[in-house]
């Protein structure tokens, strides 16, 4: 279906949010009227920056506070009204949103509004302009899309309809199927915005919290399906009004904006995209660094050993169990410290996931490949990351592994003449199983278009958000997961904007002994973190522990917790530039992260870099 | 009384929190649980260093989900109970505060609740510590202060009494009146909190938007003047959960929370403040330049003429009826560009004032005079704009022009032998009557502080605050103001936290003669800010005009309002440094400031930076 979206949903002036839509690959827009006012371009300059861009102008809004007043306020919102298609006719935009009344001066009337509503559609169609009614969540007498569509079927003008918004009418618990009763050709407009479920008022809820389809708490792809079985032949249009959004690059949010309309079709049964399995694990996590000497001592004391190194890549590859690390010295000064750069995901058809991927807007990265190298498909993140589609030592398909070769024992480097802190390739009891999540601070701009891409792209569950308490503020957290729990990535948001060279990234790896694993942390000297005695002295409040086991946790740095399924306890390594390592042992089912002890946990990281 | 303030105020590590409180002047604090969780300081630690700063521990909290389980689940919270007390005899607190339970598996039932409560201060009082009950606005089954005080009574314990807490009542919109049927004796503390007036779930609303008193739309006074005739004996102390406050510097929160307490005192009837009359008018603007020559032009070509200049300092005085601007020089490269530094607010009592402001913890500025200067009484604002108690030109009062000379015409400086851009002392027939506002951006955490300075130090009254709509998020803005507009003050905060040196500052000149005034500002090459074309076409559909008029405005950028009472005209000169002039018409009775323009005027104030 053709897609659209209001100007309203960007930052900027006017002429770089056109840029923006029609760069993301939209065919309409909106055009809100206040971008229009603000802004140097004449209606007849917009209507050419449209047109040069392949924009059609979809919708012109918003016209407020028209229908049900007396006699002398009717004749000066229809002199209003002229004015406006007056402006539409130089836009060439031939459709006026008009917004159930919430002034003071209207009177609750439906034949009224539906007699003055005939009048404006009259004078609109000596325009070519067409008008399309819609019910505010907060309107004063027309607050509902069924009274709104009662209102237009009595008023029965051909220049007047309906425009149906998915935020008013989710926003007040209305059911859409009854959107089927409305004659398809009677639907001018349909637009749509997600919003977190949040009980509050429902004004400030719109013009706030708005954000993209698959980000909130609606459920539109009903209401779309029921849209257009009704018959309804016009665009899906994105009308969101969102702080952040206002905020953020306008390029960057448009595509986020366009990639939520891709997965609203799919999921509404509209279109199909190319499907791709769930990723069943993560194959590895890349880090970067000009020095990669703190993080080799930390993996050797990790129990990791340095098994392989690209055929001709300054990366080398590091081992335990199926958790596998690359730590790749090619990129120089390029960052202060050690960056999560890459993760790879293991699927069993890594070419459709990357079909998938592109189809749904995620940025191809491009490859530096050597005749002989494994085919290996990338995309970027939102927040940079690179994520590689991986099939790792099938015989179906060419492994990633196959461009890294050997290490014997003794050639392992230690830095220039330096003994390795640890003997890295020595092999050791292996207490690491697997990589158990991965968690990124993202841009504050980007939390809900990260979630969304991971879920789209990936296929990924997004969990509730989170609330996490700094002490220098609250940090937003949020997992995506897949339905086993193979793939597990916790997107956060720092409380005060971090630059980019600043937000914290972290492997957990899983293991089966975690006490076995800290010991061996805390004799290689690196870590565990150590956490606060009077968290122990509360944990002995809260849970009874067999004797001397809560003197082991305290001893090194382990956090507990534990839900209805299972238990957690997890530790950490000291910070090296942007990247950590938790150490985490779930018993039973248990499925969180530990969100309890992140309080404690972050204390303890600040105390760390004081 | 008594002041004291829940840690979990402010931001940082508990040691940090615990000196900002100290600095500040409190006399107690609330230890709240996580920040003795997190932290490295031993209960012993934390009393020492308590003890140290001179400041009591007055709570422990909070202890949660307590009272009206089966009996297996009671024995499990005694057990609990016991660990808290062991915490609380090492911290040397003896009193704890009691949640209303939120679990599960709590019943209703007032009687067992009473009973297993009573049993807990049984338990409390043989470790010398007293339990303070108190109903969450979410409780399970008890959400309301008069319930959780009938059941402290029914319970009938010496160790157990109740805790008032503003926001769970206020919120609840609970009549604070019953708080007389509670015998003061076991009102065993008293927790304080405002917030703005919001409809949304309470929880979220307590967790995240609290504020200071006199911050938030609740009517506190009443409820601690009924609370300590009751004859309460504790504390008052704060206890705001705030996202803002948990990112800003723990210091000055810390002050901003203590002034709220002093002001809640007063307009309670329990203390007397040293009073002042509120201000009349601005008496000067000061503007600091490294080089003031841009400010010389637009000053010259608004009307204004170089009048005379301080005795000894690098700072000039530039007037037009009763609007005075003072330029700087004298801070050499301190800043990039122009800033408003200093202003002067016109009062009959200079040292009345001066007093107050110390008295609510206003910073005094310190001064270097000479021996003959008029003595100036300042104070810093939170954003460090100086606030100087000025009385011009009267004889009972030494006033603040007696230090300036008067600058012949002939002895303008106009730059190193360039002539001045205007002929700036040449008289001009006096558009300008005044300053009809000042505008200032806000550091991002202070913008509640700042409302309340003003209103506390200056008697001014605060308007509601909105939301402007920037090209690149939304401006918060507020008013304060004096009842008959002599003084007003426009606190914004822009959207993403910028550094100090870009926040932008206006001057606001009223004029009886706007076209004029803004003609000559064009003629002289000084402005006025251009403004889109289409605007006027909306004014047009929203306003009839008389022949011309609309043109006109148009010609000259100026932007136009109304409201019940009156009309407003407004036009803006180009942004030098961080600095601009609003030159402002007033007609009848109009109040505002021209919001309903504010996202035009900001979009072409983007415009003109690009």
């Amino acid at each position: 279906m053709r897609k659209s979206i209001a100007t309203v949903s960007l930052s900027g002036p006017l002429s770089e949010k056109l840029t923006a839509i029609a760069t993301a690959g939209f065919d309409g827009v909106e055009i809100f009227e206040n971008d229009l006012l603000g802004g140097p371009l004449s209606p007849e300059e917009v209507r050419l920056r449209c047109a040069d861009l392949g924009l059609g102008i979809d919708l012109y809004q918003p016209f407020r506070d028209f229908e049900a007043v007396p006699a002398d306020v009717l004749a000066r919102n229809l002199r209003r009204a002229e004015r406006k298609f007056a402006v539409m006719e130089r836009l060439g935009a031939d459709l006026l949103l008009v917004c159930s009344s919430v002034a003071a001066d209207a009177v609750d009337d439906d034949a009224l509004a539906a007699e003055q509503l005939r009048q404006l559609a009259d004078r609109a169609a000596d325009h070519g302009i067409r008008i399309a009614y819609e019910a505010l969540a907060w309107g004063r007498h027309v607050s509902t899309y069924d009274h709104a569509w009662r209102i237009v079927e009595q008023a029965d003008h051909p220049a007047l309809g309906t425009c149906l918004d998915s935020f008013h009418i989710l926003s007040r618990g209305s059911d859409p199927k009854g959107i089927a009763d409305i004659p398809g050709e009677k639907i001018f407009f349909l637009q749509l915005a997600d919003a977190p479920l949040m009980a509050m008022d429902v004004l400030q809820w719109s013009r706030h919290y708005r954000c993209f389809p698959g980000q909130g708490g609606f459920d539109l792809a009903p209401l779309v399906a029921a849209t257009v079985r009704a018959g309804y032949q016009g665009p899906l249009s994105l009308e969101v009004f969102n702080d952040v959004f206002r905020q953020a690059a306008a390029a960057s949010t448009a595509v986020d904006a366009l990639r939520s309309l891709l997965l609203l079709e799919e999921s509404a049964g509209l279109s199909a995209l190319p499907a791709a399995p769930v990723p069943s694990g993560i194959a590895f996590a890349e880090l970067t660094a000009a020095d990669t000497e703190p993080l080799r001592g930390v993996l050797g004391a990790l129990g990791f050993a340095h098994t392989a190194r690209h055929t001709w890549k300054p990366v080398e590859l590091w081992e335990q169990g199926e958790a596998r690390i690359l730590l790749n010295t090619g990129v120089g000064g390029r960052r202060q410290g050690p960056a999560l750069t890459a993760l790879g995901v293991e699927t069993s058809a890594p070419q459709l996931a990357a079909r998938r991927a592109e189809a749904v807007l995620a940025p191809v990265v491009p490859r530096r490949r050597a005749p002989l190298d494994a085919p290996l498909d990338a995309v970027a993140a939102p927040d940079g990351t690179e994520v590689f589609f991986c099939r790792t030592g099938q015989p179906d398909y060419p492994s990633w592994t196959g461009d890294f070769t050997d290490v014997p024992p003794s050639a392992v480097p230690g830095g220039q003449g330096e003994p390795a802190p640890v003997p890295a390739s020595v092999p050791v009891s292996a207490t690491v199983r697997h990589i158990d999540h991965i968690a990124l601070t993202q841009p504050w701009h980007q939390f809900d278009e990260a979630a969304l891409f991971h879920r789209g792209v990936l296929g990924l569950a997004a969990d509730d958000s989170l609330d996490l308490a700094d002490p220098y503020g609250l940090v937003r957290s949020r997992a995506v997961a897949s339905p086993d729990g193979g793939v597990r990535i916790v997107l956060n948001v720092a409380p005060a904007p971090d630059a980019d060279d600043t937000r914290l990234q972290h492997i957990a790896l899983a293991t089966d002994d975690i006490v076995g694993a800290a010991r061996r942390l805390k004799e290689q000297g690196a870590g565990p973190l150590p956490i606060s005695a009077n968290y122990y002295d509360d944990l002995d409040a809260r849970h009874e522990f067999e004797p001397g086991r809560l003197a082991t946790l305290a001893e090194l740095g382990i956090l507990y917790d534990r839900d209805a399924d299972g238990e957690f306890y997890h530790c950490y390594t000291p910070t090296i530039g942007r990247v950590f390592f938790e150490l985490v042992q779930r018993t039973g089912g248990y499925r969180g992260y530990g969100a309890q002890n992140a309080a404690v946990r972050l204390a303890a990281q600040r105390l760390q870099q004081h």
